[in-house]
């Protein structure tokens, strides 16, 4: 769920995305990534949204990369799926 | 579908979205907007990278937005939803 300052988004409840988050703020770093493909795309916005308005004012969205990656499914079937990256800081004055 | 230079993405097959990108730019646009929300947001980053992959490579993303919106379900329950708005520019060299 977490590497270095990279949460990625699974299907977890949102609020563990979140807690994730702000521990990470919360240790020092001031800028985290998110990183989400397919149907998480819309939960980490989820995240972000609830993140800046609920729990943390200061974070501010940086910047956002779409992409998007070849999967394979369980069945060998090459796919392909949209992913997002959200890059997000801290406002550390 | 479209209003001015916004597509909305919503539960149609991609390809008219996609299709609706392009005719806007024919028409001689070169910045057009993309919004999606709530489970349409996978899908309008679908749109966008078919569009630059397979359709018009030069097209750029220029700015993403994120964002919430608080909706009415049929029930009456107010629901916040995620939002995205993409800006996309043609590069006209």
């Amino acid at each position: 769920m977490e590497s270095g300052n990279t949460v990625y988004i699974g299907k977890k409840p949102i609020i563990k995305y979140i807690l994730a988050c702000i521990t990470l703020f919360h240790e020092g770093l001031n800028k985290i990534t998110i990183k989400a493909r397919g149907r998480s795309i819309e939960r980490a916005i989820n995240v972000v949204e609830s993140l800046r308005k609920y729990y943390m004012s200061d974070i501010k969205v940086h910047d956002v990369r779409l992409g998007s990656e070849i999967v394979r499914s369980i069945n060998g079937e090459p796919r392909r799926v949209s992913t997002i990256t959200i890059y997000l800081i801290r406002n550390s004055t």
